[in-house]
């Protein structure tokens, strides 16, 4: 490959610390994409031992330092938001031509492992997709429901978007995820 | 290994996106750790292929994602503020005794990951640290040499803090680097 491609792609790649998620984080601000990203390889790392034997962590970081780079060119898509979901998918698919493409291979193999990541369907896209679920939720739990009470979100949505990603999550994950919906419930964070 | 352990310990890691680096961003704000973390780990993922032989690239990733949160209780340390510099070392073991002991086993294995990058002896390590020398030098180039005007850093100094780190990394990202500063000199980005 030629660095100086590889390089226009790292310094686009610099645009993820602009896009802005809905994420609070504990000291006041909303999270950007690129913390985002840190943050669930992170997770990934330190709760790796929950995962199944045999589950690759080096791919699963590569998907996770990838996942939300359409996102550059697609925006940042509220999860709980019906009416920009419906197009998510055209708008990420093109996002991810535009900004895999111009490294060849290299980029092939990049966007194959964002679409794996998308299709949520080998046990490394499963442990990624369960970290990008559970992180939400816990700075969400730390502000005390910011977004949650913005957006006008509900316990049976949180629920209701989490099943497929955190059902499949291994289960000290998924127990952890499931107790801190009932404790923000409980407070006051989260309407039931 | 206990989950609210290792929570509470991904929760405290939160703080590392509100440590603020010099390196401005090319729209403006700086840059914080968390995310400069991101970028070193794209970095080194894309990159990748320009590492000797043999280097475990999940390691490299790992190293990363770990090797400024010790900041969230030392501080970040300018590089070329050369007073911070002196104790910078002994507030940083400290820092990391706290960070990674609550973590038992697990924080060792943590810890001596952290101290593997800092020892920078290892295939790993020398790549991680490259990527570490190199990222802020590209950030740097693009905002126009802005921290290095703020701070009076002219090239020979540039070039002598990267000497180690960049004079053991990957050819190509040594000549890339190297090239980047004598256009930045060029251009009046930073001073001779």
């Amino acid at each position: 490959m030629n660095i100086n491609k590889q390089m226009e792609f790292l310094i686009e790649a610099e645009k993820l610390k602009n896009i802005m998620r809905q994420s609070p984080l504990p000291f006041g601000r909303k999270e950007n994409d690129a913390e985002h990203s840190w943050s669930l390889c992170l997770y990934a790392t330190v709760l790796s031992e929950y995962a199944p034997e045999g589950t690759d962590l080096l791919k699963c970081l590569k998907m996770l330092l990838l996942h939300d780079m359409v996102e550059i060119y697609a925006g940042d898509t509220y999860l709980y938001d019906e009416a920009a979901n419906t197009d998510r998918e055209k708008r990420e698919l093109e996002a991810a031509d535009k900004l895999f493409s111009p490294l060849g291979e290299q980029g092939e193999e990049l966007k194959g492992l964002w679409l794996e990541f998308e299709k949520n369907e080998t046990q490394e896209a499963l442990f990624a997709n369960a970290m990008d679920r559970f992180q939400p939720v816990i700075l969400n739990y730390l502000s005390e429901g910011k977004a949650w009470k913005e957006h006008n979100v509900n316990s049976r949505q949180v629920l209701e978007k989490g099943r497929e990603k955190i059902g499949k999550a291994p289960k000290p994950i998924k127990d952890y995820y499931l107790n801190i919906i009932k404790i923000s419930v409980e407070k006051g964070y989260l309407a039931p």
